[in-house]
């Protein structure tokens, strides 16, 4: 029986007869592995997150965490899951050899993490976040900072969060006010308030590294003026054996609408519940330079907004599987033009309605998981890169993707989530079936991690403008590749590749217009060029899906079986029915309409 | 302080300033009312609605009813706030006096219960089934059943559902498998589970009565052969004092991801539990002629699918309203423009992404409240018009409406809902706030009283094809009327009537081509025409909200103050970024696009 988690036959399409993965075990950094040892590790991962973590999806989504105002209550199953995860040595399955890692492939262990994220991504929530901590601090981390934290987390001893928003300060990080005073042995003291940190407490783990942002006082206002500091739960000693505690003190749990298994915490810092050495201030310790806190924490955060595209793609990809099976089992009516009330009623997946509900799944949740793989396909690239060149250029053109990787499966695979409740029908709206958990774990996704619109500012304020406008560049250039591909291989895949080229084209243009000097002033109008800055990010993330779909479909040329036909007719379905929404988008924008910067408070 | 639940501004502005609801008192039938009997019960509806109804929404979802193999318990606030409403009058107030009723304009009325449903659609929809059941006995029912159970029903007395579908059967009422067994004293006994069934069970009232659909064994196959059924929960004797109790028995209930405040039921009629009269079978009595079932039926589905559109505006509304009170409480950043760090954070209402979602909202909500308010205008006018051809004339308009008001706020009012939480950010998705509850309540209205897809093949499949076609007719005559009045007014209205012009004509055009015999076999392609009926259901109600939204900015034709300009800038906001979604739509449609049924089961 096929899983209902992820399509292990799609992500070997991905690996291996797209991305060729198999090609990165010639460059030294991965000459250790092999297509077996990759094949091992996503047996192995399937299998934990079948066997573990799925089966307690709905357990800890009812019993959800709770405080009775000492201690946080869980239920016992996620730590046994996460004990199995860490026992099979997937904390560090991409991290170095001298990390404690098994220095796999990025390709690879996104693959194997998305099973996780499917099966349960509440309890995976903990991974995600220890392991996007431990390479923070591999990253900019201190030789002992190394040792004394990030190997701990490693070996899942220790647990990571990142604790960026307070209560007044969420998507404006400028704005915190958590400070951080020097002390005279070098280590710092914490006082503030950190708001929606995932896993901030909990006893899954002997330890919790918290990093945190926050103010020396007398730095600079803004976002120059944060830093960076690793605050543990527990202190630890010299010998890395556990000391005091810290102060750093739960002061409440957010309830969430889904996503329930991932503890979400209020905590306080050096609000005086413990006094470490007897002294006033949560114990911290500077990670590398002073005001260089928010370019450090966003080696983590991009890499979390990749995790967090992916985790919406799982959750898209799981709810169709499940709506595929249901709609195979589920008789209902009868042909359109059928005329004859007594016979048989036919299975749901026969009409056209509910075929379209799965084909748009389909695209869409295909469609997110290779846009995923390719960015952590990227991420490999980066790490082999032969010169400094080569890596940067491919870090350029992995900037443009991010906001894309993370938005766009936020948006559409819970929009797949929706349709697999609606091929349910009411069967669906029950929390008798998963796919209702689906869509409201997912519904977190376009806001964490940096909401929708901050994704749409980050694209077209940053990303798009950067160097000279070298990302988008580079992003062009590569479409125009496989665009060219596409048009000297047969009829079909030359209107595919022109249909894409004209958006592309298009694409081009509206952002050349909306940074063009008004006329007159001769300066860009730049509240009228961010006005529609969300719908330029969906614009560029259904091109950059439909790219990815041409890629998949030459993927598949030639080849004939279920699969590569379901492929092609799933490639089809984006182009025909997906890209052509962006049409009314791009003459929004060309047009720098100014509708909703002439609205007025008063008139809401 | 303004009401979060709904604005009384825009009901007064819609009842008043477009749909001269006063005009109405000129009829015989409504000549007792007046503006001042009109706003009294507005002014009740909204107080009893905050004061009981509110008050428990969260209550009744985070406590949702419980079965204990015997009983149902719900919490108590449910029944006071139903009694109140009962204790207005409200029940009847829609009905004639005759049956117990206040003979009040639908137009009113329907306005009066949006403030129920936007403070709590789950306790809201008690009364909404009760209404329901009584209106269709009140229209087919004999004097004697009238006097038994439509009065009983109109007091608040007695509570009503209707039984519909079965676990076999849902989309398919063809395929119902309830047998009636005639008895011979014209009575029937039933037999069948029935599945979904709303308020099925509970101590709300000292009865309820169950609307049920079943087959005469003997009767034709398929819908033909369904007649309806008038089974009580306790039987009445003839002198209207409760009797035995009748073999309806609630064997478990669903447990929905939202509506929770909704009991919903399986419930087995004639299973032996109960055994009236010492003889088997649940006791019934036929409603009108057998093998009529499903037409009496959808005179209280027709009224159901209004209210689930109605149901799904005020969730939408409400969401609306308080994601404008959050925007201008909540300081977060500084303009896109400002450079200074130090600068004072702005209320984000400033922001213009913010503002999009806000604008989105309004234009979704106050487009769907007004098409809301138009089909029950379009009520009042069958109720009092002149004669049977001009009643026609209306019931063929309304047929084609009411897809569209089941479906369009379905649909968009979720979506409303969704930007009110992404408007909260991280707060929105947390329990502590409503908004995630609107979410979740929101999202059952595209599946119950017929799905998107039945709505679909409802409107594409059956009203724009009846009668030759002159319901789409009425329909693009009475858009064409308000395109005129518009055209004839300023630059501003010409353009936009230019702009629904141009849709409408390709609405005309796409539908010709969709029937159009193909060459060849000179047969029209039904397979090809209905595989994207829901597209189609998607591009009628855009077209008919942008009608509805130029009738409500020519309402506002030459007025001043921030509330019209409000009104103008959400119906620019509906044309700019909402309307031209038609476009791709359109082109799909005529190009009668086949990749959904070209896809097959093995490619999924």
């Amino acid at each position: 029986m096929r899983s209902t988690l992820l399509s292990r036959r799609d992500l070997d399409f991905l690996l291996y007869e797209w991305l060729d993965v198999e090609a990165l075990t010639s460059s030294p950094r991965y000459q250790d592995h092999s297509r077996e040892t990759f094949d091992g590790v996503l047996d192995l991962s399937e299998q934990l997150a079948t066997r573990y973590f799925a089966t307690h999806n709905k357990l800890s989504d009812a019993a959800e965490p709770t405080f009775d105002g000492t201690t946080v209550t869980i239920v016992p199953e996620v730590k046994e899951a996460l004990d199995a995860f860490v026992k099979a040595d997937l904390m560090g399955a991409g991290m170095d050899y001298e990390a404690g890692g098994l220095q796999l492939p990025a390709t690879v262990t996104g693959a194997c993490f998305a099973w996780f994220q499917a099966a349960n991504v509440g309890t995976a929530a903990y991974p995600m976040l220890t392991i996007g901590n431990a390479n923070l601090l591999l990253a900019h981390g201190t030789p002992e900072q190394i040792e004394t934290y990030a190997k701990p987390l490693v070996a899942g001893r220790f647990f990571g969060t990142m604790c960026l928003s307070e209560p007044q300060a969420g998507s404006s990080l400028g704005d915190i006010v958590t400070r951080a005073e020097p002390q005279a042995d070098g280590s710092y003291r914490l006082f503030g308030n950190k708001m929606w940190i995932s896993g901030g407490e909990h006893d899954l783990a002997e330890n919790i590294v918290h990093l945190v942002l926050a103010k020396i006082p007398g730095g600079p206002e803004g976002t120059k003026g944060i830093s960076l500091f690793i605050v543990p739960k527990v202190l630890v000693e010299a010998d890395g054996s556990l000391g005091e505690r810290n102060d750093v003190t739960l002061t409440g749990l957010n309830h969430k609408m889904g996503y329930r298994g991932t503890t979400n915490t209020v905590l306080a810092f050096g609000d005086g519940t413990h006094r470490p050495g007897g002294a006033a201030g949560a114990v911290g310790h500077l990670v590398g330079e002073a005001g260089s806190g928010l370019t450090y924490m966003f080696h983590m955060m991009n890499e979390a907004r990749i995790g967090v595209g992916l985790g919406a793609t799982a959750l898209g990809y799981t709810g169709y599987l499940k709506s595929v099976d249901y709609a195979r089992q589920r008789e209902q009516g009868r042909p359109v033009a059928a005329k004859d009330p007594a016979a048989k009623q036919v299975p749901i997946v026969e009409h056209a309605d509910v075929k379209r509900m799965l084909l748009a799944q389909k695209s869409y949740v295909e469609g997110a998981l290779a846009l995923e793989m390719f960015c952590m396909r990227m991420v490999d690239e980066q790490r082999i890169a032969e010169n400094v060149a080569a890596r940067n250029r491919i870090g350029l053109l992995l900037d443009i993707l991010t906001p894309i990787a993370k938005s766009w499966p936020s948006q559409w695979c819970l929009e797949a989530n929706s349709l697999a409740i609606q091929v349910h029908g009411g069967y669906g709206y029950t929390r008798e079936y998963d796919v209702e958990q689906h869509y409201r774990d997912n519904r977190l996704n376009p806001i964490h991690e940096g909401t929708h619109g901050i994704q749409g500012l980050d694209l077209l304020g940053r990303k798009v403008t950067q160097q000279g406008g070298i990302s988008l560049r580079l992003l062009t250039e590569s479409i125009g590749r496989t665009i060219t591909d596409a048009a000297e291989a047969d009829d079909e895949f030359a209107e595919l590749a022109e249909q894409l080229g004209d958006v592309l084209g298009q694409v081009g243009k509206v952002t050349a217009g909306l940074f063009a000097p008004t006329p007159g002033s001769g300066d860009v109008d730049v509240d009228a060029a961010m006005a529609n800055s969300s719908v330029y990010l969906e614009v560029v993330g259904h091109l950059v899906i439909a790219w990815i779909w041409l890629e998949q479909m030459l993927a598949c040329e030639g080849k004939e079986g279920d699969f590569y036909d379901g492929k092609r007719q799933a490639g089809r379905y984006f182009f025909r029915y997906e890209l052509p929404r962006t049409g009314p988008q791009l003459a929004l924008l060309a047009a720098l309409d100014r509708t909703t910067l002439d609205m007025r408070d008063a008139w809401f």
